[in-house]
């Protein structure tokens, strides 16, 4: 089970943890009112920067995590991080998001579990944590956080959004919603409204997680150390796992080779299966169930068109100058939709894509080209 | 759970059920020694024919069902068979597989649950039926019990042998392993081998039906009604329905629709989430989740060079006239894996491909082009 959230409610404003907390650091955006109406009390974003805010906060470029990924875009794993960076190279001095021109901002998505407020929190009025309780939320009530946390760091308008899948997703409701907050996009293998496919496999990997019976509703954080719905989120993410990668990249890497020492007629196990198992096991120990599912029914939300009269209209009020990227091998978020994106947003370049034998996958792992298209858009 | 297969032990030599199974038959095959070296005692295959074997036993053709079919090929549903022919329109009078020309036979797979010998049969020498013990099997296994039942009808060679996904499997492996005995092959989408995303895939799937509370280690046949691992196997179904079906077609169809009466943003399902839990329910009401696992493993065992030098010198063994076709929209036996087939094959066509919005399932709902490939191939 990964660590439970910190149920202390935060105060306002922007502190700094110490040093074993790897520089996180924490917002306290107040009241958020959902989509759906409901309210979350006293949210509260955790986040972090690279380079330094200019005087007229002018070089703010946001970076926009996927549905596992965290605020850590850059960096060693340790305390506060439970992985290493997931974008490796991606922002620094003289990487393609440049610290020392810009200043960076990467944070928790609403409804994670790496700091910002979510379903590991502590519900209001209790020292329990909210658990399956934790409201639905969609991908604009995660940009009306980040738009929140924005206004706390005197970030009236960024020079560039950047991000991929659920971020992408993240990235392009920023563009439709406050136009005049985004100079510059850059979306990368993401869409405009979650496909039919997309939905179902989120629906079944949600399944996977609440038939697991560690999963209690979704109460599980105070049960016995490895008693959480383990199983069920490492069946969610085999599947989903696959759907990131690329067939022939499978077939190239792992084929029918049975894994060392075992015997896969015998009871053993293909290596494909192993390779399964260890990002099973790898995203169970750092990754909370309830999060999971609560991002992965946003993502289903996500419809820019939804209440706008349509797809079309909602892309067209874009005037971010934006580059759409999409992956020749992804199977998830196939270029169909990346060209959606491009031919409806009016300031938007062609799709640029990524050849690459690693699928979806391909935005985080191709940091050579994807860097050179985020340079160029930030540039 | 669908009906427990009677434990009766078989007696020798083939019988007809009475007129309220259908007129389902049954075939003891004696004890059959697997590819593991493990035995299987009196096995027992349930099968359908349609039309006359002819006097010299030329004419008959042996079509193959895919992992959740059974020896209903064609017909209504009704005691015997939980769900109407998976192939209407294929086998009759006229038909592609015309019986008034041909001795059709379909026989339920070994480890099915259809009649033929189970998990859901008796143990050997006890009354408990075999559940999570049922021994691994392989496509080779399967295929040795049809040639059992072959040598049980007086068949000596297949006039044709037709098979669509794992009963392509079993077709390629009869024209490997007896090239004498099959004068004519239909490989529809299938493989010479399973690949590293079919058998990860399998293995989610499988890690689902196993991790069901009511799974019991496949003990659950004796369970209240309603308490077997109907939540995993419904799992396994929507994750393998995404496969069957094409993105594109899941698109046109369902789209981000919400089902009747339900609003998606508010605990309710779209209407893709709606026609997968159709499907889930569906499987669950006439499939075995035993049977479901044993047959996936058996599907991730195929690979026709296994011991033979390879899959290139297998498949130079085959003789037979063979007819190779894919679906162009299949992304689960995409036709990289048909072009294999035909290309060293030696007296294989090149691949037919189908076009179709239907993805895998094409091979069952296509019957327009694929009868006419199956009446030319036989013809």
């Amino acid at each position: 089970m990964p660590p439970r959230d910190d149920p202390s409610p935060p105060a306002s404003g922007a502190w700094r943890e110490g040093d074993d907390a790897g520089h996180r650091l924490f917002a306290g955006v107040g009241d958020v009112k959902l989509e759906s109406g409901q309210v979350i009390p006293d949210v509260r974003v955790a986040y972090e920067t690279w380079g330094e805010l200019n005087d007229d906060a002018s070089n703010a470029v946001l970076v926009q995590h996927a549905l596992t990924g965290d605020s850590h875009v850059v960096g060693d794993q340790g305390p506060g991080h439970p992985s290493p960076g997931w974008w490796a190279g991606m922002v620094g001095p003289g990487a393609p998001v440049d610290t020392d021109r810009y200043f960076v901002v990467a944070p928790n998505v609403l409804g994670g579990c790496q700091g910002t407020t979510g379903p590991s929190s502590a519900e209001p009025g209790g020292r329990r944590a909210w658990g399956g309780r934790f409201p639905r939320t969609t991908v604009r009530d995660q940009v009306a956080v980040e738009a929140l946390l924005a206004d706390t760091l005197g970030i009236d308008a960024w020079a560039g959004v950047v991000g991929g899948s659920m971020g992408g997703m993240r990235a392009v409701e920023w563009g439709v919603t406050w136009p005049d907050r985004v100079r510059s996009m850059v979306l990368l293998a993401t869409c405009a409204a979650a496909s039919a496919e997309q939905i179902g496999l989120s629906a079944a990997q949600i399944h996977a997680i609440r038939a697991d019976a560690g999963y209690h509703g979704g109460d599980y954080y105070d049960a016995a150390p490895g008693a959480g719905p383990h199983v069920g989120l490492g069946i969610a993410r085999r599947i989903a796992h696959i759907t990131y990668r690329s067939e022939l990249e499978l077939q190239e890497r792992f084929g029918r080779r049975p894994q060392d020492g075992e015997d896969p007629l015998g009871g053993g196990r293909f290596a494909v299966e192993s390779y399964l198992d260890h990002h099973a096991r790898k995203l169970v120990r750092r990754f909370d169930a309830n999060s999971y599912i609560v991002l992965s029914e946003a993502m289903n939300s996500h419809d820019v068109g939804r209440g706008r009269g349509g797809t079309e209209a909602a892309l067209a009020r874009v005037s971010a100058r934006t580059v759409v990227a999409g992956i020749d091998s992804d199977r998830l978020y196939p270029l169909w939709q990346q060209e959606l994106l491009a031919r409806h947003i009016p300031s938007a370049s062609d799709v640029q894509v990524i050849t690459s034998p690693f699928g979806h996958d391909g935005f985080l792992i191709e940091t050579g080209p994807v860097g050179s298209l985020v340079a160029a858009a930030l540039g």
